[in-house]
């Protein structure tokens, strides 16, 4: 019998389709990629190219050979000139589309993506993260800051150099609304942050948890939407990344590159999404949000049924999926 | 400078990247389609395999050949069998997953859409979705119904036969249950169905509506959230589609088939899913929601940022989409 299972986060319903569910292997990549070369000279990510690309905001190290390296969007999906400006008139609402599009090279290799990094590489993009991160909160305009990854053709990536980026938005979304608002509802009604009580019972329950860390857990969630879609907790109660401590940047990055492994190897580098899922700055320490990565493999197509309901049909198990990627050995 | 745009009826905002912006016919297909057979001996959906599905719960005409076919989907996503059942532990949520999953086989043709067929052809589907919308809506285990079809690869189907599916779930979805409420709020502080309003703006203004029949309009929304989106809304007030009159549903089937027509000849046969917004059948007569179709032309991928904040970046002009699809010439 297939089962609706409720996301107390999103306050969404999700099918556990068992009656269709598959193995967890039958999602591991069929066809071979192609190799990539270590440098592409048509590459605008590649080291020597960088006149490709507007000049540099931010690298790592910050005097000669970078090995992060972050610049302006060549094709911003925001302007970073002229002020934010709202425009109301009846049920027409407008804002000038200011923000901030930036993207982050990963590293100078063209071919090694975050799960063959070291954890001391993958250390300087998550604090390349958290200094692009309150750089660009502290923009007047900016009311929102998303850092996402895009890793494959299916994840709608144009370009192979590894690269994440960071959008800087004049407005929260409704969707971040909502999760704020639900969560501080949750506070009100129990005393709790949700997350913080999400994360216990996964940790006491622990047949959704495949990997631990000092300061992460990686878990799939009891009703997570789609196969194989896994979320990174801090332990520590915090609602803002820009929160973490060195030591804990240093183990995100940790947990981050050993989660990607076991996803590229247990199935042969699918592609992906990340996105981290954090309050504002403005939310700096409030009592009932918590901030977290959001892994999502694209493994399965999102249909009308999705689209014209919100609700998802997972054709695979959760606690399946965490064991097969508990089982996968990484370093 | 772009813009941002905010739906009044789902309340996000949206990106219209006008910097990034493509000319309408850079969405077109690329690749030519393969070209498909009229009969298939191995498609279930085909006359004559009729033993490959379940057994019709519903044709039209109901003796002989068929011209629509219902029948339960084979690799159902819930169970017909099975009392719904709703488990509450602490956090923990669950419902058991009973519910209907039909599919609607649009037409005895392997190989001819609803952009190819008569009106009469596609008023039949039409009547077939009012009656399987009632029949669904009956079950006492229900609480919402979907109708929806994916054309295509990048919408998801796996099946070329043209057809549509109905699932019918045992509890109303966030999506839904957010729209109403939504909805409700805007009727309680205005005294007017938003629907209705958004409606009346779109046809005062003209530049994003491109087809009306007698009974419905067809325009791209203000703030469209994908490429060539668009919406088919019935000129009368009405919450559930089960209100729909004999002669509205004939005048659908016209304004389904031509806008589908335009999509087909303007874009190339892009791959689409389009969804009926309705209300359940027991919200029948409430002044505060409107059904309607959702068109959505899958032309661009849904990456890290979208699902990370729920907020979409359009790369094209609802404006522009809305002209070329007017001039694009259908009977």
């Amino acid at each position: 019998m297939p089962e609706l299972r409720y996301n107390v986060i999103t306050r969404e319903w999700v099918v556990i389709a068992t009656e269709r569910a598959k193995r967890p292997d039958q999602f591991k990549r069929k066809e071979e990629k192609k190799p990539l070369p270590a440098h592409d000279p048509k590459c605008p990510f590649c080291p020597g190219n960088e006149a490709m690309t507007p000049p540099a905001t931010f690298t790592i190290p910050d005097d000669g050979k970078w090995q992060v390296r972050v610049t302006r969007n060549k094709f911003a999906a925001l302007s970073y000139e002229g002020e934010r400006t709202r425009t109301l008139q009846g049920i027409r609402r407008t804002v000038t589309g200011v923000g901030i599009h930036e993207v982050i090279v990963e590293t100078p290799a063209h071919n090694v993506d975050m799960a063959q990094l070291s954890d001391r590489d993958v250390e300087l993009i998550v604090q390349t993260y958290l200094n692009r991160f309150k750089a660009a909160s502290s923009d007047s305009r900016v009311e929102q800051v998303t850092i996402f990854k895009n890793h494959g053709d299916a994840a709608g990536t144009s370009l192979e150099h590894p690269h994440s980026q960071l959008i800087a938005t004049p407005i929260i979304t409704s969707q971040l609304r909502e999760r704020l608002s639900n969560a501080l509802t949750h506070f009100d009604e129990f005393g709790e942050c949700i997350f913080c009580r999400v994360l216990k019972l996964e940790l006491q329950e622990g047949v959704r948890v495949f990997l631990e860390t000092e300061h992460f857990v990686a878990l799939v969630p009891f009703a997570a939407f789609t196969p194989f879609s896994f979320l990174i907790f801090p332990r520590r109660h915090m609602p803002c990344i820009a929160e973490m401590t060195d030591a804990e940047a240093a183990d995100l990055a940790r947990a981050l590159r050993r989660t990607l492994a076991k996803l590229y190897h247990g199935l042969s580098d699918p592609d992906f999404n990340y996105v981290i899922r954090t309050a504002p700055l403005e939310y700096y320490g409030v009592k009932y949000y918590h901030w977290y990565v959001s892994v999502i493999p694209r493994l399965t197509k999102m249909a009308g049924f999705e689209l014209g309901s919100g609700m998802f049909i997972n054709v695979s198990l959760p606690e399946e999926n965490a064991a097969f990627l508990r089982d996968v050995k990484v370093d």
